[in-house]
């Protein structure tokens, strides 16, 4: 209501009663002003009715719902189902234009502000989580694997003859076949094992580059966030092999917002060294729905060419849910989600080692990873062949989701590669185990209901286990 | 309710009332059990209780909704904003996995029916809108142009040596950039002017093929719906001539779906000769949020093909605004819809034809083109050079949205390749125009509308011209 | 947002884009402001965006939803579940105060302004349904039946000595309830048949009250829409007679507002004689959930005395409902609703012409009755005695709501008094019979199926009664 | 879903996940079975994802929203408003019938059974906050005002000769008007002062009923919750007397759930003597939108005849809030928001008393009244005799709702009767005061808040009031 309005309703309802509600909605616009003015993410979090009133705003800004609008294009924003209007407050009209997916859109000025708003919070987002030196990002409407492929195939224009891009081996289907899908081909180097965690081969890296030829090298592929007992890439040494041979450096942090550790690696790794781009998820980091990601750099003329790489508009769901999210939190909020994570990861740890010690297992020593635990599976492989797999179908029935049972010696063939030892990044690990993570919005309840499931399961296991086996494999003292 | 529930409820409400409220119940389990046994576009459109009913059950059946779950994954499908949960009936795992964006997924059952019931619906309105040898289609998250993108890279797998695509010139950013994105170098064949429609230049291109190298080409990409007075190109001789040269062809049919002329043709194409993929929006032919696309084939194996080449998950807003919008409309709520466009095409044609007229000027003859219209502006090129510019501006400001006035001579560079007499699709068009185009869910209010407009916007640039020439620009005979 | 807030989106998103946008914010607004100006419902309706806009603008000037509110009270308008401040949109004061339904809440300015435009819409609505001359009125949270009893508990304050209510024979449980329950003594006068119709004993009124003795009378309460054959009540003679007597007149005007004859009817009574005040509900007249009333009347004074005599707040749901529904519609949409109606009251009245002549029966000929519609059901009653009673109960199972089968000699008591030939509105109606009514928002589809199913039904009741019988009950030529 | 269209599922997904997804939706229908078989409220409180799918199955169950249904009735539960359709569920059939608002209807078995089910669940509500005896209980879509006009006029018909209620002095309008509407003369019943609190006179009630003969009184109507220094009613002695004098009893324990020892009075009160009927504000105990009530009471057929002198059907919102509110909660949340209130009622204790003390005032000593708190304001009377209005207006402008200022002296005429002293429950109270009460939803920001603007307030009128003044009212140190 302006002003008009306001007077306009002092003549129904008294005076004094409408000034106070004018002035109470003056602090709803405050907020909104606070926002527009910093375009950081406000340190407390707003209540529903300031952002769904924010949402009307942005949307009667777009020209689908201006009330004396004709439309004779062949895109008018339109909507036939009246629920689809509604689920998307009336934002219709995507993000993005044909020549770049964070341009503004003459039709939908309400949500060209919510693209804009969206990127600069999120930005604040990284900013605060750990990479202070971040200088641009922007969201897109697709998982953390096609984001990747976006950034090959703008590297692509930048170096023609390129044809290899480098990956210190990380076993994950999405992340491999984004190269695949963007014309290159992978190289994986090997991890080392350093106790029982798995870490970047940084001598084998720069061999390998030195043997391809920098000019042939697309880029290097890094990652942080991993299941254990992979830890994050050595991303210092990694980004200062790539500054000193000029190559191209992006980063997978799929789910490494939350961590501060990982956080932490990209920032060091883009002081001292080269990384032109790193892509993390919007789902994993910000418990959004699937299909949304964040790609950042430290250079702006970089990150506004990956946007301009993308041909077309593109959905605005993603940065709507996106914005709701951090309007909603707060950064205080999200801070607490964090640190929330943190402490229960400790607890997750504690209990699996518990656990470990119980049935004979070991919770493997990982002190790089700060959100992915593995406990060893040795029992279960003296046990029988199908154990490991037969635990993951029953953690399953048990719905307890996420816990990953990775067996030895399986071999995965993507796109032309061949994995040995597929799902545990290393062609021979020395024992089969068991993944848990604790991820933002994990639980207490989540830890206590997984160790209680999945000890059921371990127990059920060796009791089916026994009668098969002449010697019952005891936990032997030096296992633990 | 399950019947135990029911019989529960007996005891509290009289049972006969109860019996009639159960057997109301499978009315609407009539409905479900309908769409998942002929997985077709229900023929009468269902009510907003049946689809969120139906939506809830697909809900439940994802493990984030699981009563009992517990996870300890780095994904687990937890949304920490009630707006954002809600405004996604709580499906939130996304689409497709790691491998492949139709594939379904363990954690989320009803998302994966979600999906594949959508691409089974879509495919059936694809055959219903003419294409009836259509074989397969899967909805992809993104905009047509980066749909494109995606079939090229596809393409690319089979055809490593290919470098070109041979485009019948189409001035359109996003399509040219998706070539680019992808990688490939377009070559682009002018097209010809025949009476006032410019058309597909067929020996042109296939004198291009010879030249280039069949094996060079990695496709033809080809365009239907379009800006008049360009009009479709010629799919039939195009897909022959691929089918002799064993060229892949990948068709731009963006908003053509809303088209029998433009369905005819690829229907034609794909049975005269060869037609890999075709490629359409979401948002222009179902009247959806922008960002999401169909890509569609008559070979089922490369459709998957394309759909393995997709890195990863993918967000279901697209797919579930789809399922929402096809259910809402049943099959013939979207033929009405269709027809009602048919109609209101020929009243916009009339109603520009009038106009012209009156300021002597003339609707430009392009059968050919079902969509979209053009109507010469040869009066303000006599008075003005910036009287084109003006007139945008002017219906900018009034609200008239999609009208869009094509100046002679703009020069315009994109990725490399510049286009000389940009946005009219040829080098010297003879006269610049305006287009209108009757898009579906035009109304006969729009029409009016625009052109009520429209003529105060010609009148009142003429007058303003007027004083500046000593000789007023008289509606010549013969210039209608 | 403000001026400033707009200011400041320009540096985000370009300032034309920006201006335009705010211009067409200003749309939206002078809507609202056309509202507040006029409080007269809009001729066209307003789209679900502007409805919501305005509606969170009135919830954000309640203090529950001021952000620096803080609450000491015992009622604050917390509201524990977000479901339920979403459905109200987070308007939680309700409407009222201890006082005064209609007065306005200093905690709750929004929902003040909600409670007192909508008691203007309504009024306007009123008017241009017929009654012209209305002066005042208010929505109450309750239905007709509670709505009439607050008005009798109103008058009772005027005419202390007054026991006796005089009620024109209406065969409703609630309108008679509404008597006892306060506290009065119901003094039934039965009809007159007039052809088929049952009509107001006028005279028998008068010697009633002289019987009586005008002072004992608190009023006289008659009504207008019923079920056929009783048709409204003669409301000029009967407001000419309270007028006579000086005696209070209330009618039930329970659905007649979609009816012009009923609306006639009451600014007929109110020029001639006395109508005191008169009693409409909302779900039967606006298509609302069940729950609300207006009470109107031609004197401000008193209708403000019975708003008064509400002891405490209510609940703003249903005047949240009619709010919402008045503006979907606008004037314009309430009337075509209206004409609509009439349309089908007459096809209802063919169809069951035809079918009654099918089946040997006629369409009782009641003129007078504007909505209601009534078959007899001679057959019936020559077949067998339960057979209206399983007409019913068929008709039910198969679906067909409110088609309501009246048989002869039911006797019931309500409150000690004993109505003969209940549910006919006499003591000894001519024949069975069966109601169907047009009321407003009824379609064609209703009025096809109800006909065939009742067709069937009587033809399945016909074939069960045959061999009971010796003689057909042969259709005679002169029962149509 | 039921099992068949699971089974077909299968086919689409694989039948492992699908099974898994049919076995996680028997949880949430498991909860729902638990629901209908115990009728009480659960112990946890349901997500919304359960919640709505249970209000999804109840709309289902009514007529308005069979696939099949025809309409030929005056009230067919047709919404025009989508807007209003959903936000009530589609539940439109309201509760009740023409002769009981507890009766279940025929046209709508989903909205009979959430009419039951809500009436059980409070019924569990209500014993689990103390009145274990508590035999039945309906909800009513009024606020308790009215709930206690339908209570008198339902004793009306049992004692027809009745005139008078005898009511122990509560200064509070709605319920005072709820006699006058109901056509009774309210005796007032001065309290007595005993320390700081005001309490019932019992002695003065006995004389009262003796002196106007018992069979002439109506019924006692007795208060529970209210403002300090008035504390609640002496129950026991009132329902023994009541008892000894076979005189109906009625209690007003508007916000009194939230109280355990309101509640364990009317248990007392009940076991020892008699109580007819006790009514509670829906929106004040359980944080729903202002206009419904519980009535309760310790004999089911007196409850009954209370909901059947209901004249008609009534609107379902108040109980679909409940019902929504109550499973949200669960037993638990609400025992956890009960524990809550009394842990911040001492702190507000606490902080008042330091304020008290700061400004040379005192915290009245009222242990009895467990919600409210009233601080002396002596110092402002001593300064102007506006001052205390003025505190109140600058608390209102500064967003403090609920505070409410009692200055001393007021005379207001209520229906006929004169209050001196009115808002202070007393002809003469000591000292002018100020309100603050520890509601159920209060937070610990809102005391300190509060506290924080109260001191300001009271230190800028001080500031004022000092020029005006020749000795400045020194705070005594008798008086804290």
């Amino acid at each position: 209501m302006n002003s008009e309005n306001f007077t306009l309703s002092e003549k129904i309802v008294s005076a004094s009663y409408i000034r106070q509600a004018s002035e109470a909605r003056r602090g709803h616009e405050q907020l909104i002003r606070h926002l527009l003015e910093q375009r950081k993410c406000p340190e407390e979090g707003w209540s529903e009715a300031t952002i769904e009133l924010f949402l009307n705003e942005l949307a009667v800004m777009d020209s689908n719902n201006f009330l004396g609008n004709c439309g004779v294009g062949e895109r008018e924003g339109r909507v036939v189902s009246n629920m689809v209007a509604r689920r998307h407050y009336r934002l219709i009209h995507g993000i993005g234009r044909s020549g770049d997916i964070a341009a503004i859109q003459p039709k939908a000025a309400g949500s060209s502000l919510l693209n804009k708003l969206t990127n600069s919070l999120v930005l604040d987002i990284l900013k605060m989580a750990g990479v202070r030196s971040v200088k641009s990002c922007f969201v897109v409407p697709m998982a953390t694997g096609m984001g990747l492929t976006l950034c090959f195939l703008t590297l692509r224009q930048r170096r023609p003859k390129a044809r290899y891009i480098i990956l210190p081996r990380i076993d994950q289907k999405s992340c491999f076949k984004a190269m695949i899908t963007a014309g290159f081909v992978p190289v994986v180097v090997e991890n080392v094992l350093e106790g029982d965690e798995l870490r970047t081969d940084v001598d084998a890296v720069e061999r390998k580059i030195c043997e391809l030829g920098a000019e042939s090298v697309l880029c290097v592929h890094s990652t942080t966030s991993c299941f254990a007992p992979r830890v994050p890439d050595r991303l210092e040494e990694l980004a200062t092999l790539c500054a000193k041979y000029d190559i191209p450096h992006i980063v997978n942090n799929a789910y490494g917002v939350q961590s501060s550790k990982c956080m932490h690696l990209i920032q060091q790794g883009g002081r001292v060294g080269r990384i032109d781009a790193f892509v993390q998820s919007l789902d994993k980091n910000f418990m959004l729905p699937v299909g949304g990601a964040v790609i950042a750099g430290f250079e702006e003329a970089f990150v506004q060419e990956i946007s301009k790489t993308y041909p077309g508009r593109a959905s605005a769901s993603p940065s709507l849910d996106l914005l709701i999210t951090l309007l909603t939190l707060g950064a205080s909020g999200y801070k607490k989600l964090l640190s929330e994570r943190k402490e229960i990861y400790v607890l997750l740890a504690e209990e699996l080692k518990k656990l470990a010690s119980a049935h004979g297992e070991r919770l493997l020593h990982t002190p790089h990873n700060p959100i992915s635990l593995a406990m060893s599976l040795d029992g279960l492989r003296a046990d029988c062949d199908q154990a490991p797999t037969q635990l993951g179908a029953m953690l399953f029935t048990r719905q307890v989701s996420g816990a990953r049972v990775v067996a030895l010696g399986k071999e995965q063939s993507i796109g032309g590669h061949t994995f040995r030892g597929f799902m545990s990044h290393s062609e021979s690990y020395p024992c089969p185990y068991i993944n848990a993570a604790a991820a933002v919005g994990i639980t207490r309840d989540d830890v206590a209901l997984c160790v209680k499931r999945l000890d059921k399961c371990l127990k059920t296991l060796r009791k089916e286990a026994k009668p098969l086996q002449s010697s019952s494999p005891l936990p032997s003292p030096n296992s633990s």
